[in-house]
C-alpha cells in the first residue's frame, strides 16, 4: 500500500482516531514508517505535556502502518504486547514517530519505534517495541 | 485520597478523559484500584474489539489512580515503563482493570494488573505492568 | 508430564543447569509451576544479591516448565519475549518462583510469575511475564 | 573507565562470567558499548540454539559495561527493568551484542540494544531495553 491508500484505509477503519495523524513516509523498501502528530491542549496531561495514552496511540498506530504497508489491508492484524519507555516529557507541538521492522515472521511482526518531537530525534521522548501477530 | 476526591482530581486533571472511566474501589489498605469503562462503538478497532490506545488509556488511568490513592495528589508522578500483552480480543460493553502496587519504593512506584470483560476476570483481555516515578 | 518425567527431560536437555533447580509442584488442572532455586556464592553479583541473569534463568525455566507440564516435551517451544521487572535485591539463600499461565492459544502462550525469598511471597523479588511460540 | 579498567572491574566484580565475555570497543564519547560472547556446546539449549539466560546475560552485562563506561565504578547500579525480544535463533560461535545509552538521567538510565551473529547485525538474534537506576 502507498501512502495515499495507507491513508484512506486509516480514514475508513479509524474515524475517530485518523485525523489526528498524517503519515509521512513508509520506507520504499516497505520496512518502515514516519507519523506526525500535533499534539495540542486535548492531548496533555497534568504537567503540561503529552499523555501517556496519545504517545501509545503514535506508537501503535505507526506500527501499524509499518505492518500495513508491508502486508497490505490487513485490519484484523493485531498488537499482542507493547513495551514503551517514557524517556523525556514532550511539549505539545509537532511529535513525530519512527517505526521500523525488525522481523517479518510468519506468524508475528516485530516493530522497533521513537517518539521524538520534531527536530530533536537525538533526544527521544519515548522509545518501544511491539509485536503484531499476523491473521 | 477516597474515590470522590479521586474522581474529582481525574475531571479536574483530565477534563476529555475522566468522564468515560468510573472508579468502581481502591483497597482499604490504599494498594490497589478497580476502574470501570464503557467500551462503545468510538472505543472500537477493525475487528469490533476495543483498540489499543483505548486499552492502554484504561491501564494507565488505573494504574494512576493506585499511585494517587496511597501518594496523595501528586499530579506529576508520570509512567516510566510500561509492558502490556493483549492476550484476548474484548467485544464492546463494560470493561473493567484491577491494578496492584507491588512494589511503593521511595522514587519507583511497580504496578501489575489486568483488563477484562465484566464477569470474566479469569480470561482476561490484557495484562499489564506499569512503572511510575515518584516526583 | 508429570513432575519426574518434567525432572528427567529438564536433566537431559539442560544439563548444565537443570542440577540447579527442582521443581516442586505443578498445578493439578496443568496451568502452572513453581521451582525452587538454591542461591549460592557462584549466582550473586555486586551487592551480595542474586545476579539479574540467574534471576532470568530462573523465570524462563519456570515458565518453561508450566508450559511442558501443558503441551509435553516440545523442546523446541521458544520464549519470544519477556519482560521482567527487578523489585527487591534478594539475598542468597532459597528462592522459589511461581509461573501461571494465562493464555495458551494456538501459536502463543503467555505466562505470568514471580520470584521471592522463600517464605516472603507477598514482598516479591521480580516479576515477569513471558510468552513463549509453540512450534 | 577504559577498555582495560572495565575488563578487570568485570574479573573482579564477576569472576564466575566475565571469562566468557570480552568487550570490544566502548563509544568515544561514552554512550555505548559493544561485547564479544563465543556461545559454545554448554550455552545451548533444546535446537541447538543459544540458550535464553545466555542471551540476557550477554545483554545484562554489555548494558552494564556501557553504564560503567559512563558513570565510573558503581558496582551498585542495579537493573530495574528488562523488555527482550528473541527475534531469530543463533546458532553457537560469535555473538556481539551492541547497547547505547538513549537516556542518563539522575536517577534512571535506559538502554537499547541487539544482540547479533557476527557479521549479520541487520538480521539480529534479539532486540532488549534495559533500565538500571543509579545508586
Amino acid at each position: 500500500m502507498n501512502i495515499s491508500e495507507l491513508q484512506i484505509f486509516l480514514d475508513t477503519e479509524f474515524p475517530q482516531m485518523a485525523q489526528e495523524f498524517e503519515i509521512v513516509s513508509i520506507s520504499g523498501s516497505g520496512e518502515g514508517a514516519l507519523v506526525l502528530f500535533n499534539a495540542t491542549e486535548k492531548h496533555l496531561r497534568p504537567g503540561n505535556t503529552v499523555s501517556g495514552p496519545w504517545m501509545f496511540a503514535l506508537a501503535d498506530l505507526t506500527a501499524y502502518i509499518a505492518v500495513l504497508s508491508v502486508l497490505g489491508p490487513v485490519a484484523q492484524a493485531v498488537t499482542t504486547n507493547c513495551s514503551i519507555d517514557f524517556m523525556r516529557r514532550p511539549d505539545s507541538g509537532l511529535l513525530m514517530c519512527r517505526a521500523k521492522i525488525l522481523k517479518l515472521g510468519r506468524r508475528l511482526v516485530i516493530i522497533d519505534g521513537r517518539i521524538f518531537s520534531e527536530g530533536s530525534e537525538e533526544l527521544s521522548a519515548a522509545r518501544f517495541s511491539m509485536t503484531y501477530a499476523r491473521p
